[in-house]
């Protein structure tokens, strides 16, 4: 086959490797949909377990599936007593990435079915995974935190039960509907780094466990997962809506990147970015603190204006410019916020899995085993001829 | 960009995605080549160490080099006791690669430059867990079958001191040698699917134990690091030499595949298979029982025969083929060749997550993000309309 020289060091950006039935986005128009229906159509009226649904079963449930569903996710909330042990012994100052991914592979080795290699086996795990994901999190959180471990109550939401777990109490109407959002808008996002490289995983015939822990691995990057992470600490760092003007001019002088601004699909504000935002307003309000909304109001205004002065073309607020404040509000952890991330992902990464691996949308789905192009130094023309090391 | 219709679905197979300079793969003329020196001139002249150092350093050690790096990575072999306890608490039953995936994320907790960003804090990084591979297996085979851990030897090599911790003594000479250059033979491959996902999910700035998590769950597939197993197992099926025939023939006319031949890349025998099958046939010999390596060599021989016959082309070995019967002439448990072929391919990994965050082959590398097709069903021309649950 012919190269092709343009694919050569592009993160396959712009690429269209396959074909998927799960969502699409559409870069230009701004547009996400999951399984038909735009996101920010199901955002804020349906439950964020009413979109697994969708993204597993390519519909939305009526009440009886609903019922049935929600009460297969809230029976498999618990996780392994020797994983609660694991993360006892981790030292507090885990990160909490690495925490969550050794426990998919931890849980992995509880599963019954683990060497199930059948479609039923698999929804199984997939389940597993998406009910076990919040209490990993929360348990670890309390854990560092030297706070007794609040057991998943099977009677709450899975929004409303990860702030329960997470803060010992059950959180009102108000916050548990912000986080179910929060959840929804982060469920799926097509080939997205961690969910390539779940997919990647899977088209080896890996178990559910081994690709999802590579979602996990690729979303706890600086430049995926952590980003929301990083939003929040350019916040803090700034401190105050008044030091936003400079913090803009010198950011974009010394050729830095303001965190939130900018994706590697879309060429307009993220539609997620503005649900979030009122979101995180109203948060605001409500605890009387607005000041991180306004700040990111502000930086997102000067950011767009001072880059189109200097680069001469717009940039736009993505996915993780508001949820930052929003997470914060909260009451979550800065350095939890990929989990969180994760907590909704995972429900996309395994519905990409079992694309993947039963229901292609292509014929066949083959290993992902692209090609390189060697650009190392030979030793003149030909390979270099062994020396031994004495004649080194 | 226009959309490239060859792309879809066919996992990038023949498509030059990257720049690398750590190994090439000639898979038309049946050449594999590490930082300039082919594969087979290397195996057997010298040690999977001094591979390690020409993979991460970019060329062969000298005496002094080799003493220094040999050092370093024999000091870093003893895993946290809090993993020992952690393998000590699964089931006996788990799968040795989910151990393996769980243990570098718990390793991950313990590591003092987790988030030292540079070169240098990578290097490290990058030592202890080829370093580490080794011990983790070993001890989990022994934990899993009732046996004292056997502490890591720091004056042997990597080959003899995995043996020695997996079967309680010492080996010899002449098996050390076999067990290292399978170790050299296994240590890098290009843009092989473990390899692709650890170097996409170092592209999202993840460390490289999340990296390197990843490519254990890639590596653990039944199409990848799998397939070693696999043909031991129909070896084991098979029983005999007088049934080849039969079972070539059955294989073939029920449309199965003969586990070990064929290959992504090559078009010829795999260069590694020409080495390891006469290492096949002498640890054969060396027990006085050769039945394991000439069955193989009869299923090969058949094998192709056969599937030229009603394909009208030809089929290869690959390096799955022969190191079945050589892995368990060593007595290495069938479930452990993934494992064991993840002790070499660590290095192979460690290299390209190096090269992906800091000498990258281009001028910098970008985030895997490729694009997808939507293939799903609207509700007509446009996006689903919402429909509330009471109405579904």
């Amino acid at each position: 086959m012919e190269e092709k020289k343009e694919l050569l060091n592009t993160g396959l950006r712009g690429i269209t490797i396959a074909s998927t039935k799960i969502s699409d986005v559409d870069g230009a128009a701004g547009k996400l949909v999951y399984r038909g229906y735009l996101a920010k159509d199901l955002a804020g009226k349906v439950s964020f377990e009413e979109v697994v649904y969708l993204l597993l079963y390519e519909k939305l449930p009526d009440k009886e599936e609903l019922k049935h569903f929600f009460s297969l996710l809230s029976k498999e909330r618990d996780i392994p007593q020797q994983l609660v042990s694991a993360m006892q012994n981790s030292p507090k100052d885990a990160l909490p990435m690495d925490v969550l991914q050794s426990a998919v592979s931890i849980i992995a080795q509880y599963d019954p079915d683990i060497k199930n290699t059948t479609r039923e086996g698999a929804d199984r795990m997939a389940i597993r995974l998406i009910a076990k994901f919040p209490t990993i999190v929360a348990y670890w959180d309390r854990i560092r935190n030297d706070k007794p471990l609040v057991a998943p109550n099977p009677d709450l939401t899975i929004a409303a039960n990860f702030l329960y777990m997470l803060n010992g109490e059950i959180p009102d109407n108000d916050l548990t509907h912000y986080f179910d959002v929060c959840l929804v808008l982060h469920a799926e996002h097509s080939f997205n780094a961690s969910t390539f490289a779940a997919r990647e995983v899977a088209s080896t015939r890996a178990h559910m466990y081994a690709a999802v822990g590579a979602g996990v691995g690729s979303l706890s990057g600086a430049l995926h997962g952590g980003a929301n992470t990083r939003v929040m600490q350019m916040l803090l760092e700034i401190g105050s809506i008044d030091k936003i003007e400079d913090y803009v001019r010198n950011i974009l002088e010394t050729g830095g990147v303001i965190m939130g601004l900018g994706h590697a699909v879309y060429q307009t504000d993220d539609p997620r970015a503005h649900i979030l935002a009122p979101m995180s307003k109203a948060m605001g309000e409500r605890l009387g603190e607005p000041k991180w909304y306004e700040m990111s109001k502000s930086l997102e205004l000067k950011g767009k204006k001072a880059f189109k002065e200097k680069k001469g073309r717009d940039i736009y607020v993505n996915v993780d410019f508001y949820s930052a404040s929003l997470y914060y509000y909260m009451g979550i952890a800065v350095d939890l916020f990929s989990p969180v991330f994760a907590i909704a992902r995972v429900a996309g990464w395994v519905a990409h899995i079992l694309e993947e691996q039963f229901a292609g949308a292509a014929p066949k789905p083959a290993l992902y085993r692209p090609e390189s192009d060697y650009v190392g130094e030979y030793c003149g023309p030909d390979e270099c001829a062994f020396v031994p090391i004495d004649e080194r």
